[in-house]
């Protein structure tokens, strides 16, 4: 526990932005609502683990490591304070609490990631039959899941600063910063490094409709830390790359295959694509929590959203016709032929990944 | 007069959406101001060509045929409503209309040739030193310009359905239909004149951000003609694509080169490497009036508009930051190399474009 919090002390100078953490005084589980970014900077928190499930399925906390973390959070509250008095119950208790948070989003790999090493350690714990040492355990794995989430981005950090030579210009698209995350980025994080290393750069940040993350989100990280920033629409990074405005793109992902194919939010894959046609290095940054390993990129399940996310703009503004049908994938798949490499904790994965990936992830080649 | 009366109720059966046009009586340019579409049906009227240029610059008029057929009113509003009493000031007052009116967008390549179709008008009768007549040809000019465009129109239609097969599934990006033209529509007239033919299509129309043409015109007009229509974020082409939910993209150009360059809203170029990395056909509808006679591409340019359209959607609802920097391109450049065709009104151009754009304007080969 003390272990615990001299780790999270130690990881302050990389939060500047801290989007969720754990207040061990109320023994609550903190975030900001990122839907009402950049209008409100607002902190919720809650004992209740169907509370994170809502915040998590109505994107109140969004991006992969995020929903991750937080989901191993609603599993430890949902643990902490179950009522059970015997350890069975108790597992009942988290089992159901597993199947409610699993089911909020379908995308994001590290949520069941997250969630499945949570399970693991009640069931090694299972036989001890000591109720408060399960509870105890199940906690600290969730602080476990939150330190090294921010480590892990640290290190993608210093791996992918490597590939950002001084004077480049990035594009990237979403929100991968802190926000994202138990804090730092992914993506973000590799350009926020690369920034602290002293490098001059330039972030194009996609919108990203249809919920606008690169605007609200990225755009907000960016100017708190005063990394040089444009806005433009999702629409115009073939111009920047026909103009010779942009050098490369990094992304973050929702979800990795073994196979290199990357899930990530929608409009990614037509930036791959435009940096592809222009000879561009198209990067994407996550912990290897976001590999799931299959070779199989059918696997993936793209969610579809609901369609008044594209007919009007954050519940705000009504931009085509009543009764407009709309299709709402929240999620694309970028094949790998057209991704330069993958920045994990664990170094830069390149082609073949399949290969690489084994390697990386098992030992073996 | 009594011919042009004529030839307009002939065109009638094409103008279920009459965007703008002459009202005869009061002697006024009308138009609908699409800005306010979906929101409110609103028609404007004017005899003040500083309100037409003042229309064109706010884009209550846009699209390029639009825009050059309105242009031409503008014109014909300037000379025959001057108050010159000799033919040497009738030209000044028309000299500067011009200026006024060629100075409102500089991308669109009609409303330089409209303009100066109309200005060739004037010299040509010069030497007659008839106020009036001079006055009534360039009218009469102006309303050539008018109903050729609707021809043009049904013809690009007429050729360019052959392309489209029974059960197409078509993505399309900005608005390319009525509203951007004098009546019918380029690229959503392609799609028209095959859904009158009778084919079973499905449209996906792109939002087309920052100003939403497409998901508040293009629907608008999908959904008054009852073709099954379907609103995607710009982004979601590589996705669409990918999991063969569309057989061919095609959208409007508001200037192309001899070498078939195809400058037109931003957003196209993506949609463009979209298709063609799946090998689906990209095709481009527009009138010869839209062709720039140059073999130079850079000779384009690109008009960047105010940062304001994309931090704050149509003047309704901020969505980044304070402060935020935009970058606003208003079109991108796609290459040939990626285009399947051009369809015009007097037929399908093909790859070698200079070439074949040279046979096609003058005959040789």
């Amino acid at each position: 526990m003390e272990d615990i919090r001299n780790e999270l002390d130690k990881l302050e100078e990389y939060l500047k932005i801290k989007p969720l953490y754990w207040d061990f005084d109320k023994g609550e589980f903190v975030w900001i609502d990122t839907r009402l970014i950049p209008w409100k900077e607002l902190y919720r928190s809650t004992k209740d683990y169907h509370r994170v499930a809502q915040a998590i399925k109505e994107m109140e906390i969004r991006g992969a490591p995020a929903i991750g973390v937080s989901a191993a959070y609603g599993l430890a509250l949902a643990t902490i304070y179950s009522n059970a008095s015997k350890v069975d119950d108790l597992l009942k208790d988290v089992k159901e609490a597993y199947n409610v948070l699993a089911s909020t989003r379908p995308t994001a790999y590290n949520l069941f990631w997250a969630l499945n090493r949570l399970w693991n350690v009640i069931l090694s714990n299972y036989e001890k039959n000591d109720l408060e040492d399960i509870k105890q355990n199940v906690l600290n794995e969730a602080h476990r899941v939150y330190i090294e989430d921010i480590k892990n981005n640290v290190n993608m950090g210093k791996y992918g600063s490597k590939i950002i030579e001084n004077n480049s210009r990035i594009i990237t698209h979403c929100n991968t910063g802190a926000l994202a995350t138990a804090g730092f980025g992914t993506a973000l994080g590799v350009i926020r490094y690369a920034f602290y290393e002293g490098k001059s750069i330039h972030v194009y940040a996609d919108e990203t409709r249809p919920l606008l993350q690169g605007a609200r989100l990225t755009i907000w990280e960016l100017k708190k830390e005063g990394i040089p920033s444009t806005l433009v629409v999702d629409g115009a990074s073939g111009l920047l790359f026909s103009k010779n405005m942009a050098d490369l793109a990094i992304v973050g992902a929702d979800r990795i295959t073994l196979t290199g194919h990357v899930a990530n939010k929608i409009g990614t894959f037509n930036l791959a694509l435009a940096a592809n046609y222009h000879k561009k290095p198209f990067y994407v940054a996550a912990p290897t929590s976001t590999v799931h390993p299959t070779e199989n990129p059918n696997d993936i399940v793209i969610e579809e959203r609901s369609q008044d996310e594209v007919t009007n703009i954050m519940g705000k503004l009504n931009i085509t016709v009543d009764g407009t049908e709309a299709f709402n994938p929240a999620f694309d798949i970028t094949p790998p032929e057209i991704v330069e490499g993958i920045i994990t904790e664990k170094g830069i994965v390149k082609k073949p990944y399949l290969n690489n990936f084994k390697a990386l992830l098992y030992g073996r080649q």
